[in-house]
C-alpha cells in the first residue's frame, strides 16, 4: 500500500484497541501479551504486558506495559465520578512507578505536549497548569521542604509550528541541564472509537514515539533518546474523520455479507473491495480538507478541562506521599 | 423514512448545497429559483433567489434572498484576504439591507446566537462582542451622536442548556422591550461539505428557523414570530459526522457501479440499498456519541475567531454610514 | 463637596465596611442597626440589619439585610477551605431565602451582571455558566423532572458598553416574559480593604442600586423596579486606587499627630487639611488614567475563578433540595 | 534604608522614568548620557544611550541604548493608530538590529517571559503566539524557503512557580541546544507613571536583568551568562501600588509647602520625613496584601492583546525582509 493511503486506515494510539483490531476476540490470547481486566465502580482498568517481539508484531505496537482506565460515564460529567477517578489513577499510577523501578525519591520531569490554542491538543499543557510543582524549593530553600515531597518540575514546551523548534529538542535540552531521573509526558490521542474519546486514559513506559499522539511529533521522547524513562500518559481526545469512514465503509460490507444474496458472484465482488480501494475511497471522502480532520463531541473544550483535571490530581497524589491519594482532588486548582 | 433515522441523513444549513443536492448539474435551472453567481479575487458571490412555491418545494428551503460568499482561501490564514473579505462583506451586506427595504435610519439589534464556551458554537458571541453598538448613545446622549451613525444594539443570549430559556423568548422580550426596526441574527450553521467550513458566509432574510444552526434551536426568530424583519448571517462551523458517512457510502456505490461487474445482479443489489438501510448504517456507525457529533479541522478555535472578525467589520461597515466600507478592519478590535 | 470630586473619596460596596466607616468602634452599636458575629473554622460571619431610618442615615446604605462572608485563608488557594466555604454559603443562603419570604418553589432567576472580558467584573458571568438551570425541563418535559428541584433559570445580559442595552432593561424585559418569583442577582464589588478582596462574600435583599458594584449601573434592579425581590450576592474583586490613596494621606496625617511636635501650630496645619483638599490631591495623583484605575492582586484571574464556583455550587445546593448542601462542591463545573 | 523596605519605594523598569526621577528637569543634561527625543504622529520616540559608568550610576540603569516609544492615544483603541504604531516599531527596530551589529541572517530567538494565567504578566507568551516562526523550515525543507527570511524560533519558557524551573535555565538549555545568534525578550514591566501603563514600547541591548519585569526573574538573561547578545522588549502593564502610595505622599509634602503656612517649623516638620518614614507609611498602607498589589485600569486584558499584536506584528517585519515593512499588520493574526 502507499505511503500516500496510509493515513486513511483506521488509526489509534491506544494499544487496547490494537489489540481488538490484531484479534477481535477477547477470548483468544494474543502470543506474547499477557492480559489483566477489572471492573469496579464503572472503571474498567485493562494491563496490557507486550512483552516479547511476537507480542510487539501482533500488535504492531513497542514492547511495554499498558495500562489503560475506561470510564463511559465521565461523559455525562459527574464530579463525584471525577473525583473517584482521579483517586484511582492516582493508586494505580503509583503502583506502575514502583513496578517501573522508579524510587520515591526520583526527580521527575512533567512534560505536556501540545498546543494551547487547539483545544484538542490542549491536554498536555492543561495539565503541566495544575502539577505542584516543587523543584525550586529543593533548589531555593531545600531546608523548608517538608518530607512527603519529591522534586517535581513541568513543562510545555509549545509545538513545531509556534516555536520552531521539536518539543523533543526543548525537552532533550531541559533534560541536560535539570537532570531528572524519570520524565512523564502527557499528551491528547486519537482513537478510533468514538465512545473512548474524553473517557479513557492510557499509561505506557514506552516513551512517546514520532507519529503518535495528536500532534506532529516528528522526533520522539524515548529512554534511547533521553537517557532516562519517559512514562506516556495519554488520553483520546479525537477520532480521525478517516478512522469514522473506514467503520462506515465495513459496516456496508458486513451489510451485503448478511443479506440473503441470490449469486455467489456478489460476496465475490465485495471481497474484492481490497485495503487499498477502501482506502482510496476514505481519501475521496476526506481529501477536501486533508488529515487533519477530526471528530469530536461539541462540547470537547469542557470535557477535555475534566480529564486534565482529574490527571493533574492524580499525577499530584502518586508523586507526591504527603499528597492524599484518597482526596486528590483537594490539591488541584 | 423514521424520524429517529433523520438525524443520520446528510444535514446542510446552506442553500447552496441544498440547491445543489436537488440540481447537481449548475447549468439546469431549478423552477422557481433565480440564480446568479460571480467569482472575483478569490471570492465566489451566489445569489439565490427562492422565489416561489415550487422553488421552495424543489431546494427544501423557505421562500427567500440566499446570498453565499465563498472564499476557499481564508484557509490559508491570509490577513490581507481577510479584510478584502470583510470589505467585500460589507458592500454586500449595504446593498442587501437596501434591496430589504432596511432604511439607513433604522434601528439595528444584532443578536449573537450560541453559546461561548463550544468553540464552534461560539461564532455569534464572538461577532456580538465587536459590534460597534450605539444605541445607548442616542438614548443618554443624543445631542453628542455624529452624523453617520445608527442606533445600533448587540445581544448574546445564551444557550438553552445554560439559561433555562429559549435564546427566542429572550430575543423577544428585548424587541419589545427596546423596539428595534430589524434583527440581524448570527449563527454557527452546519455545512455538508469540509471545504466550506469556516470559509463561507450565508445571508438570508429568512431569520432563524428551528433546527438551523448547530445550537438546538427549538422556536425560530423570524418575522411572524417577532413582528420585525430577521436577517440571519451565518458560517458553517462544522459538518456532521453522518454527513461524511453517507457520502462515503454513496462514494462506495459509485465505485461498484463504475466497476466492470460480471453480472446485472450485482447492479441490481446495489440499488437496493434503500435510503433507509443507509441510514440504518450511519446510525449503526454514530450510535456510541449519539447525533452531536462533529467534525471539524483541529484549528477550529483559530478560523472562527477570524470569521467573527470578518463578519463584524463587515456589518460595522455596512451598518454606519460614517464607517468607512473600503476599510474596515480599521474599526473592529 | 463638588461631585466631581466624590469620585476620588474612599469607596466601598461592602455594608460591613460602611459599618466600619460609621463607628469604628465595633463595641459601640449604631442605632437602627442590629449586629451579630460569629467565627468559626476561619470563616467570620456577620449579620447587619439594617433596620429604620436612622440605621440607614448612620451607615449611608439603604434598609436591609446584609449578610457577609469573611475568609482570609481563602487567598491560600486551599481546595479544602473553597469546599468548606462553599458548603457554610449554601447553609447561610438557603437560610437567608427563608427568612425573606421566598418559598422552596418559587421560580429564580439568575443575573450575572458584568463583563466576560474584563477579569475583575466577571464574576457574574463566571457564576451563570456554573448555575444548575432547570426552567427548561418544568417548560418542556415537567413529568420527568424529579422532586426536590425548583424552577431556576440563569442569564449574564451583559454590559452597556457591549450592548447598547442597560443591563436592567434587559433583565426587566426577561422577567416580563418569563415570570420569575424571585431575582438573585450577581455582581463584582469594590471595597475598600485589600485584604477583603476575592475573601468575601456579601448578601443582601435590597438588590442592584445605581452606582454599586464595579461596572457602570446606570438604573438598579429593586423590587420596585422589577416588582419582584431582589437578591444581591456580591464579591469585591477589586480596591479603587483612590481609596489606597485616601489611607496613605490619612495615615499621613496620624503620622504627624503622633510625632512628638514642637508646635500647636502644625497639629492646627493638619487638621485644615479639608476633606475637599485631600480629594483634590487624590485626583491630582490618579487624573492621568481617570476614576477607573483599580488594584488588584496579579492573580486575580484565578481567586475571580475560584470564588465564582464557591457562589455557583453554594446557589445550586441553597436552591435545589435535591443537591445535597454538605458535598455542594460535586454538582459544580 | 533596610531592604525590607526597599519594595515600597517608587519602582520602575523604564529608563525613560528613571532619567526623570536622576533629573526632572527635561533641557538639563545628564552626565554620559545621550539623548534624542522626536515627536510624529502621537508616537514619541526617545533614545537614551547610556555610554559611561557615570550615566549609569546617575541613572540607575546598567549601560545600554535604550529606545522608547511612547503612544497615549493607544488607550483610545484606534485600529488605525495600532496600525501605524506597529509600522514605527517595525522600521526602529530593523534599525536598532542593525546598529546593534545584528547581521541578516543571524538566527533569532525570540523568548517570551511571563504567565499565561496572569493577564498583566501575559504579553511575553501572547507575542510569542504571534510570531512567524521559521526555524523548523530551514532545518526541514531549507531548499523551499524563500529569500527574504531569516532563522526565527519563539519559546515561551514559562515562570518558576508554575514549572519549577528558572526561565533563564530553560532558555539557556535551549540556547545551547538551538544555537541562536541573537535573543529577542520579550517582558511585562512596570511603570511609575499610570499614563504609560500599555501605551509605552521600551528596546534595550541589555537583556534582562533579575528582579526587572513583573514576574519574579531571579536570574537573568544577559550576553555574560548566554554568550549571545539579548534585546529586551517590554511594555509596562502594571504600577506598583507602592508608587501610587508614594507619589500621594510627595503631593501631600508638596501641598504642605506651597501653603502660604504661618511658622518654619512646620517646613523644617515636612523635611523631616525621611524617606524612610515615609516608606514605612506605604508599607502600612499595602501591607495587608504584600508587594505583589499591582494598578491596572480594568480593561487590562483587551490593552496588552493590543500591545501584544503590535509587538508581534513589528517583529515579524523587522526581522523578515520579504515582511514589508510598511504594512506589518497584514502578516500577524
Amino acid at each position: 500500500m502507499t505511503a500516500d493511503l496510509n493515513k486513511y486506515s483506521v488509526r489509534t494510539d491506544l494499544a487496547l484497541e490494537a489489540r481488538e483490531m490484531a484479534q477481535p476476540d477477547i477470548h483468544v490470547p494474543l502470543p506474547g501479551v499477557e492480559e489483566h481486566v477489572e471492573n469496579a465502580a464503572g472503571i474498567r482498568v485493562t494491563n496490557l504486558n507486550v512483552y516479547n517481539e511476537e507480542g510487539s508484531r501482533a500488535m504492531g505496537r513497542v514492547q511495554g506495559r499498558y495500562l489503560t482506565l475506561e470510564v463511559p460515564g465521565l461523559r455525562k460529567k459527574d464530579s463525584d465520578l471525577q473525583d473517584r477517578v482521579a483517586t484511582k489513577f492516582a493508586q494505580l499510577f503509583e503502583k506502575y512507578l514502583i513496578e517501573s523501578g522508579v524510587k520515591s525519591t526520583d526527580k521527575v520531569l512533567i512534560v505536556g505536549l501540545g498546543n494551547w490554542n487547539v483545544t484538542p491538543d490542549a491536554l498536555g499543557p492543561m495539565v503541566v497548569e495544575n502539577i505542584l510543582v516543587t523543584r525550586h524549593y529543593f533548589e531555593l530553600v531545600p531546608e523548608q521542604v517538608s518530607p512527603g515531597y519529591r522534586q517535581v518540575s513541568a513543562v510545555a514546551p509549545g509545538v513545531l509550528g509556534t516555536t520552531g523548534i521539536e518539543s523533543s529538542e526543548i525537552v532533550h535540552a531541559i533534560v541536560e541541564k535539570t537532570r531528572p531521573d524519570v520524565i512523564i509526558a502527557i499528551d491528547a490521542l486519537a482513537s478510533k472509537a468514538l465512545e473512548r474519546v474524553n473517557t479513557t486514559i492510557q499509561v505506557a513506559d514506552i516513551g512517546i514515539h514520532p507519529g503518535s499522539g495528536i500532534g506532529n511529533k516528528r522526533k520522539g521522547l524515548t529512554k534511547e533518546i533521553l537517557g532516562i524513562p519517559c512514562i506516556a500518559v495519554g488520553v483520546p481526545t479525537v477520532c480521525y474523520a478517516s478512522t469514522i469512514v473506514n467503520n462506515a465503509i465495513e459496516l456496508m460490507k458486513e451489510h451485503f455479507k448478511h443479506e440473503n444474496v441470490k449469486s455467489r458472484d456478489v460476496i465475490g465482488l465485495l471481497d474484492e473491495v481490497s485495503e487499498q480501494e477502501r482506502l482510496q475511497l476514505v481519501k475521496e471522502v476526506l481529501e477536501p480538507l486533508g488529515h487533519d480532520v477530526i471528530v469530536t463531541p461539541k462540547e470537547v473544550d469542557e470535557f477535555i478541562e475534566d480529564m486534565a483535571n482529574i490527571i493533574a490530581s492524580g499525577l499530584n497524589a502518586a508523586l507526591h506521599e504527603a499528597v492524599d491519594t484518597n482526596n486528590v482532588a483537594a490539591y488541584t486548582h
